[in-house]
């Protein structure tokens, strides 16, 4: 687990201040869910493997004896499919919520894996409509252009998949053959039909799919030849039906990130039962940094039976690393203060008081060193901290109701009328 | 423990943005440390009713017979200790930082405690100047000045506390002889001196501080009367030295919170060594909602001896209750949406999606309802969640190259041209 710093926490708010800022202008609403869960609540949603990394909570009030009752929150999905069941009365639907919650995994430590990391959520429940799947779309969009990380989003049909086995006769083998197929770059048609023939597919299935595993051209051209491929399954044709819908809102909508369809992306398969998306950076070599898909029955085993939804997750930790591989975090996300007054003794502090506070009203960070130490020792600290301004107001200048201030990166020095306020604001670019 | 709905979000929001604005001005950084601490570092620091109520957390993955190594943040003081000795040689002293984070006590849920809330902490460490009280006295000033909360801020000094138990020859008292003066108010003279009895005070004892509890007049009378009762007493004379320093800083500062000296208050009495805090709401009957004090010796447990530090607290919850008990949350803060589009089919959804992107690219949160259903099912959405405007669209408009809005608390409708967004911005308010 990690601590965040400073410059940490400023790269982490940067990152999520963008997000929700785009978030609230599509009327997102965020809330907040409580960091342990009943662990019936938890135990069951994520395999045996997430069981396994639940963290549980044991009151140290409890019997020793006394199993925990509690874990802590593995994801934000089943969490918030608990509360939309919980306060579905209060709630009005379509629900829009976002979400940015620290989550647990008691996974082993390694590297860009940790035990502790926030994600940042966004889903619609409550409508069947294709419009909301665009509109993740645009948020993805905005935030990928606001962040000025050139990006890519794969978009497929979980539906489409579903056909596609059940075409080939093997309706039980959608992972094997979506798994296959998402190596066919890596390793090549000939190695993708031998791993799907190991996984037990027939030739004649194989001969089927042959024609998915060539497909090119523009989205359109692709899914008119998978129209002709899927003829046979009703639910891929169904699949096909929303791939063109979206892809037709989505060029309606003016949306300028490139949106791909593609074939084999197929995260969270089991869970997903329509649209699927996976938003991957261009110039960062790193693996999704956003991803999601619609899901049609996320609080039916809480009870609440056909509530559709649609949601995508951003990877705040990932994004983050793509920000500083392409040092495109802002300027000036470091440093918390704009101005340091050296303290001088306490008549020289007396006289700034008043100053400082001026400044702090109109949105200045100013700090006035709390001791009267040597001169070298104060400016070492704003140099340190990154301070752009430095002011060594003395005796002299409070005798003469002056302040004095530097900018330390171009070294010019200029003396202010103490209530000149303006004058140091324009000076200290304010 | 609670979920946060969207109108809890935002009045919790509300009150940490207004919060962290004012820390900002004053230079303090954010730092965020993890939910989960070593139980050797947790242990042992809150007194034995406070490792009753930690929680630990087993990993699902350890054998059960295995004993909980780490335990979830009581507070954050102790991470920010262990932080400040961990990082150290990355920090620059004086280290002005602020946090906020949710803290996690195993107590019994009761009305207004939570097994989960959040704390919102600032202090500084590695200076012993009284500047650094003045300066969260300043904040406390802003903070309450922004949230439009009027409060008495009191002032006490543990030196004196120390200093009164000297005097009267009760050094191991100070305790009981804090917690008596307390309950003047509530209690009287005579009872209090009865309670002195009874906690082994004797009769001289109780002459010498009878002054104490009778004293009146301005903190400067105070605090000279105090100085004459104080005279055997070399720590009680320093504390009176540091308090009168401190009323002598805050009143050059132009503060403008009333601040009192208050001899009783005395929270955190084993932890703080000299400056003690507490801010009481004057218009709401609740306990503290801001409190804290200077401490020198917090590292020291950690291995880091000598550093002198000085922080306080402010309680969001007591602060959440008091606003919305004096109904001093700003009006808006409910609404996410300025304005719902309603869905009269696929071509005027298509027709609209460029309008609501340029509305959102200048800020305003614009929602299209997603399914083409009933307009009053529609019109109900709005009106629940308070959407302020509302546009039904139809084929004529959309022919006409206009949109109609209407503002549904007025009730005035206006028909724009779809590119004049000009006008649109004006009329919603932006």
């Amino acid at each position: 687990m990690r601590d965040f710093s400073q410059q940490e926490m400023a790269e982490r708010n940067y990152i999520f201040d963008t997000i929700k800022s785009v978030f609230r202008t599509f009327g997102y609403a965020q809330i907040e869910t409580p960091s342990m869960e009943s662990l019936s609540t938890l135990l069951g949603k994520y395999g045996d493997e997430g069981d396994k990394l639940l963290f549980r909570v044991q009151n140290s009030g409890e019997k020793a004896a006394q199993a925990p009752e509690k874990g802590l929150r593995y994801d934000l999905t089943v969490p918030f499919a608990r509360f939309v069941v919980m306060h579905q009365n209060e709630i009005s639907f379509p629900f829009k919520r976002f979400q940015i919650q620290p989550v647990w995994r008691a996974d082993r430590p390694q590297k860009g894996r940790y035990r502790e990391f926030y994600q940042c959520d966004v889903d619609v429940i409550g409508s069947k409509s294709q419009l909301n799947e665009l509109e993740l779309v645009q948020i993805v969009d905005k935030v990928f252009s606001l962040l000025d990380i050139r990006v890519v989003l794969k978009i497929n049909n979980r539906k489409v998949l579903t056909g596609l086995a059940e075409i080939c006769g093997a309706p039980d083998k959608v992972v094997d053959i979506t798994v296959a197929i998402d190596k066919l770059d890596k390793i090549g048609l000939d190695a993708v039909k031998d791993e799907m023939r190991e996984k037990g597919l027939t030739d004649s299935a194989i001969a089927v799919l042959e024609p998915v595993l060539t497909l090119s051209g523009s989205t359109e051209e692709k899914l008119a030849k998978m129209r002709s491929i899927m003829s046979g399954s009703e639910t891929g044709l169904r699949g096909l039906d929303e791939l063109e819908e979206l892809f037709g809102f989505i060029s309606e909508a003016g949306v300028t990130v490139p949106a791909e369809l593609d074939l084999s992306l197929a995260r969270g398969l089991n869970y997903y039962t329509g649209a699927i998306f996976e938003v991957k950076a261009l110039d960062w070599e790193i693996g999704s940094i956003c991803g999601g898909g619609r899901y049609d029955n996320l609080t039916g085993i809480f009870g609440l039976p056909d509530m559709s939804g649609v949601g995508i997750s951003f990877g705040a930790d990932r994004i983050c690393d793509v920000l500083k591989g392409l040092e495109k975090f802002p300027a000036g996300l470091r440093s918390t203060t704009d101005l340091l007054f050296a303290n001088m003794g306490e008549a020289e502090v007396k006289y700034l008081l008043p100053v400082a506070s001026a400044l702090r009203a109109k949105g200045v960070a100013v700090e006035i060193y709390p001791d009267s130490t040597k001169l070298k020792k104060q400016f070492d600290f704003a140099d340190r901290k990154a301070i752009p301004f430095f002011s060594i107001t003395g005796a002299d200048e409070a005798a003469a109701g002056t302040v004095q201030i530097k900018n330390l990166a171009s070294g010019e020095q200029r003396v202010f009328a103490k209530d000149d306020l303006d004058g140091i604001l324009c000076f200290l670019g304010k």
